[in-house]
């Protein structure tokens, strides 16, 4: 899994049916310093995930194991959200004094 | 799963017999701005996508999880049309403004 | 899914029992562009595509979702031979001129 | 697979319910000299791994082939302690060594 | 698939059980001129490679269809020993030759 911060939304009316009401969301994917790098991915949200929380995802065919994402053409999901990322000793995120 | 924009588009008579009937896409690699990275991807249509269009595309195991992809040699799908990307409260495409 | 163009072969006699007789092809990378890009891939040719030719490939488990590769420890599938590929309004590879 | 050090832990406590009393562990990349190379992944632990250890990760579908992820949205499972790792003839490191 | 060369063997006693008695081999990546880029992979042996030889191996879910990987946590397996590679009409490598 990769560590990813909540920084958009998309909005797709006209999509595979099995999608219909899966919540897509902008993930700017973040490095073990709890740093943005740049990259992103978009992912289905299956834990009412909030803009700016930093969120575990998970991506390929583990995507799918969830109630929401079972059996859909989903490649990115969110499963979990993230409380503290300790590195090295060190306390590189903690969602109540940086979240 | 990531965003592309559809900007061409690939003729193959001679393929795997399951593959046939299938629309095959060129989508050029979009970052989260929506802006081109010169990356591509050659991805099957579920849905009917038009050139030009931002669109949300699925791979691996996962691009197999539509009518038309299921049981295929095929690892990139479209399966959304992107409305709106809304990133870091800008609105990065409006398909009604952009499209 | 990818382009490549057919640029080598590989001969193993001591292998896999389950990959005896299938045909193992090099590919080297093509942008969108149709130019090469110096990556390479090695994949089993489903198709019988021939030296040279400009070919779509499938990677993952979507490689094994033909009748040759079925079950079979093998990661990349060529599945179709490229007549034209057009991008941005224009022929970027055509076969009866290029191939 | 690839090695990894242990460097660090991730708590999450809102998260998908089949994830529920999983370790998440934050792994460095090395190189094949035992070396960071500055990546990460984000790993299920699934055999006790102590923090500083040199461990092996698999990913994708193959890190849902253990007891404690099977069927769980997890693309990144720890399942052996690395006590020793040669490569050209060299000792690049040694558990009881350098561990 | 890709091409790599046996560089190294990695020992870990402690392990998930199901991977007990598997071989472990460290892979130094080579391009498709038979030249190393510096990258690696770890892959179990399913065929009894040697020291030294250039391999193919396969990544992923691919990586777990043979008898000695199946449904075992492990994403890469090496599944042939190259007699010979030929690349642009060159041979690039020749076991006999080279190996």
């Amino acid at each position: 899994m990769l560590l990813g911060r909540v920084v958009g939304t998309l909005v797709a009316t006209h999509k595979e049916p099995s999608l219909e009401g899966l919540k897509f969301l902008v993930l700017s994917h973040l490095d073990m310093e709890g740093k943005e790098t740049g990259g992103y991915r978009v992912a289905v949200d299956a834990i009412g995930a909030g803009m700016g929380e930093v969120v575990l995802y998970a991506t390929g065919s583990s995507a799918r194991q969830t109630t929401v994402t079972d059996k859909r053409p989903c490649d990115g999901v969110i499963m979990a959200i993230v409380d503290a990322l300790e590195v090295g000793g060190e306390l590189k995120y903690d969602k109540a004094r940086d979240g």
